[in-house]
């Protein structure tokens, strides 16, 4: 694996290697760590890269990798620049013939998002775009047991993020991650609906199984001299009929990062909630709620979907790096399956990818849009 | 007391009896208990009523208690048939110059509630509108505590009330409780939000202090068949600037009663939720999360608001039927001081009243005229 | 109903009038309700006594109830005063023909309650003892679950009781509860095991259907200057080989009242905590946990002990001052089918009477014992 | 680093690989991966090892990683065998100048772990012992907290580790790891307490400050046919005056991993539980209880300690591979520090070492013994 960004003090960079690094399979062999040459170089000595393939920008590390031979070159490479900074590199690494693991969201535009896609299509090669919350083991299984019909078709939607962190003005206080993601020309035109109201609506449709089709959007700047949205809230529909709502915030004063969600069928809901996420419990309407623990297996009751995305038994906490580790754990088992010619599992294979990229683009472009709008509900169109 | 409705197997009767009856300070002394002759007849007798006075309808008894000495007849009378006969008794008690306590929703129509506020301002008699809810201590603490300003100035307020015993037809079923809620001509025009949005919509406005000034609402009826709502959301905007939304839904299978509610100020937020109803937490910007107990005290930290409605010290748990009862402890302790001409505690004073129950008849022709509406936001009028 | 004790001001007193008064099926008729003639008076007035019917010790009332024409007259006397003053008043009463309620502990001594049951047995009357903890629904549901055997021969019993409401010397800071509970004149040989480690031992046998038969007992006073044990532990032994353990302590700073008790069987385990009556976990060797609640059914599967004792649907909370009403709701109604010559149903039946009494008696003498011996085990005695 | 065991399908080798790898400063060089030379090789290839570090056994490794070049050889090794393969191979790798990781039980017996004590103060190489747990950010936050003196002087510690996967004879039922923990030939003289038990009392001893003096332990051996008790309590006295328990068991059917702990000091009580491990609960005497979260800092309330064991911000779950890679990280670092000659900071020093092995090992003596003692209370000897 190659590394595009990330350099020293940069958080997500951090995060990236733990969770690649996670299960011994997957190694950094090269970077263009900053766009600063300098702090590109020390990055790259402090995480022992071969001097040589230390590189000052991605068009070099791109060049330079490819003329290597296969054995040797990097398998793939992993981009977390700022948002604006994701599609030139990805489109450059899939010319050149490198699978992509991207940071959400998948482009700066919906347009760049469709672009990537038709690249994504006629290279055969493979994207990764890191949902991390779809890795959880218990987010999983959700997702089985709808498909599975036990809880009868869905009616109802609610899922939630709410965070705190922005409750101030902190991108004029030296908070450099506050300062991008609240500035549209770096992070794009919605701020908090952009950057977490996308992964709540991501898991409502990978859980649920069912697309938006239509949208009632609210959205709010709280905090005074802000330039883009810290809180909103959205009614949805759809398809089949069901409905629900997102509510999403970073002005909620003393909040962590409380992403919930809860999907009502006819037979009963259930409840996953990121902050404790090795529970899933679900509410049945004519028998006791029953609690679904991650690493537990209850005689084959849960899902292998759920179980093989488990790197330790039921009771030890598996957290958020691990779901992490469970998307380039998933997405390096496919890329060896085919590489070395043979069938993915199933299971390996279930990683969002630039389809899910295309549906985050559309969300923050309808939301935004349906902010605007004096009609109550708008078409969600892509 | 005398008590109109409320005949054997009438559920919220005997709910109202137990709670006026907790502390001994109030006594069923007559009823007009069904419109069955035969049923209010044997209804009084399995209370111990004294045979002359039990009544066969609202309007004998009023007659005869009024006829009555003052210091024999009763003090005031409650009022616990379904929704659309609330008006009537009500006003009639207060022509005879009885003091009232009467279910929610205060009357069938917006217009009978305010006809209701101008005899009981006329009068100048008493009337508890028994919003349960509001009687839990923790949720007098939550509004003392914002009051208090300590969480700055309100910028949110969430509230959700879900419920699942009505995700099937089971007013076709043989549920009587199902039956006249579901039905427009005994509940009124909304259903769940008639029934239970009005309870979610009276705790955001008692705890935050704040009046819903415009609303977005979408309404559904879930289940086929079914004459009126059984879920909806609404998006709210309120007085000062804050924002929110309210979720109501009698079709989330496997929920019991869960309502809950969250209020963020600028330097923290709190949390209450009805099933776990003697805690209180409240997160900070800055400093670790607080979990408040009912009950306890914390040397003077907890407002003579909560103290004052716990009967029992902190870890024994106070439940509904002892919110319900504060209500009719503080609403009999102001009576007592107003008929010994003393000067009530502000702590009595705080039960819901008729304008509680004009917001309460607001809130639902405004929420079904925002859900009828292609507009997106609707003004919330009177 | 008559009362002894519990005059104004005195805590249990107040909790008993609310308990036995809130299903409407029990009158407070008279009262001797303390030993100081001006107080017994005051308070008996302030509770609307006749003015006859209050008297200013317990012989003069029982002399002059036992006179009154059958109907009149009380139909069982309720003991609320301390500890040493149980036996004397419990033995008249069942003289004089009047079935009793008494507090826990039933009397002083082992000797004393001995005597008491043999009165009961030839008199044949009824005696309610105030282990209000198993009046709680899911504390039933529990002690059903376990004879039906669903979890497998029991193995384990943890039961714990936690306070902290003496971490400090509160008996010489005006602390009125605290000063008799800490003295063994008017508390007896135990003080934190006698008061709240009984209630432990009471639940530990009562939901797991096992005597204790051995015991390895632990005490300390922590505090110091204090005069009896304020913290204490004990291994167990029970009955068909289950082992456990009881943790009783009032010096653990910061807790409430944390009584909580874990079954453990072959097959699964199930665990109730007071401060959260309403649920019940059960925890599955082979399939999810499952969480049952008050006031649900689930299609019959919850036992007719849990059901009957609930007021109220699932999801409104079901509080102490309730499990203390299900006591005195199901002594009168087996107090009813006695007088009225019917048979009382099974589930009336169960409430705690004078041989948990002579049980709790026995416990204090077995774990003082035990704490005083050097060998490890010893027997379980009466 | 090196290995010796851990091979393909040993459980405990793969998480110390991933908790090693975990930050990217530990890299896997060699391996004596298996007792079984076949296994070892493959095991090895499985691992990307170079062909020419993939040795047969411990010996081999040993000889000839010391023959490297300094900057080439292993910086340490770490042991994953079962209990009885610990000794040997680690007094051989002190002898060859390499540093130690190495599983719990450090070694078979109490006179191994005062030899290899002898062994690594003679050398001056450093050890570390993974008792996970102590590698939790809120369990250091725990520590600190009690070393603050906020809670006043410690008065109880309660602690239970409970289990139900030895619910039955799991060991006859072809579970390796079940097999070898309950064989005394390879697991030692106790099992349950030896391989839970012992985490549970150096849990006590960690966060207390406090070393236990006296015991008084009652074992069982609950399910038939087992070799070593799988089950058991036990009473504790500690330094200074604490008293508390300690309860152990892995026959609680349903029970997954948990892990607790409480502590009582003058002011207040502290609660963690491994399952939920991110946040700590402390319980004040006068002012409501706090919850303090992993990750956060709450304007430098948290200790450097909790603060420096947290990869992600609050709000992301840390997980157990997390406290497991912390000890790593810190010995690490520690062993980075060594090398480079500079003063390690303290929170590196925070990982259990050789004497915390000796303690782990006189805790199975000391609790054995006491189990076979009718004396009550037994002193706690080394």
């Amino acid at each position: 694996m190659g590394m595009i960004g990330g350099g020293k003090d940069a958080f997500i960079g951090a995060i990236h290697r733990i969770a690649a690094n996670m299960d011994g399979q997957i190694e950094l062999v090269c970077g263009a760590l900053s766009m600063h040459a300098d702090v590109a170089q020390e990055s790259g000595r402090m995480l022992f890269l071969d001097p040589e393939r230390i590189y000052n920008n991605y068009e070099d590390l791109f060049k330079a990798e490819a003329q290597m031979p296969a054995d040797k070159r990097m398998d793939f490479v992993t981009i977390v620049t700022p948002n604006f900074a994701h599609f030139a590199p990805a489109m450059l690494a899939l010319e050149n013939g490198f699978n992509v693991v991207v940071e959400k969201p998948v482009t700066f535009t919906l347009e760049e998002a469709q672009q990537l896609k038709q690249k994504v299509e006629e290279t055969g090669l493979l994207l990764l775009l890191t949902h991390t919350y779809a890795g959880y083991p218990m987010v999983k299984e959700a997702r089985q047991l709808i498909k599975s019909g036990a809880l009868g078709k869905v009616r109802k939607i609610h899922v939630e993020y709410i965070q705190g962190w922005l409750s101030r003005l902190s991108e004029r206080e030296g908070n450099a991650g506050a300062a991008w993601r609240t500035d549209p020309k770096k992070s794009g035109k919605s701020g908090c609906m952009g950057d977490i109201g996308t992964h709540a609506a991501h898991l409502a449709e990978y859980i649920s199984g069912l697309k938006i089709t239509q949208l009632n959007a609210s959205l709010n700047t709280v905090v005074e001299g802000r330039m883009l949205d810290d809180d909103g809230a959205v009614l949805l529909r759809f398809e089949e009929g069901a409905t629900g709502s997102l509510i999403a915030s970073q002005i909620a004063a003393g909040e962590e990062n409380a992403l919930k969600i809860r999907v009502y069928g006819e037979n009963g809901g259930l409840e996953w909630a990121q902050m404790e996420p090795n529970t899933l419990t679900i509410r049945w309407q004519d028998k006791p709620a029953e609690v679904l623990r991650a690493g537990s297996n209850y005689g084959g009751r849960l899902s292998s979907f759920a179980t093989s995305n488990c790197r330790t038994p039921g009771g030890h906490p598996k957290g958020y790096l691990e779901a992490f580790g469970n998307l380039y754990k998933n997405f390096a088992l496919t890329l060896s399956a085919k590489i070395e010619g043979v069938e993915p599992q199933e299971e390996w294979l279930d990683f969002p990818s630039i389809d899910d990229g295309i549906r985050g683009m559309a969300f923050i472009n309808n939301v935004v849009a349906s902010n605007e709008s004096n009609e109550k509900w708008t078409d969600y169109t892509i």
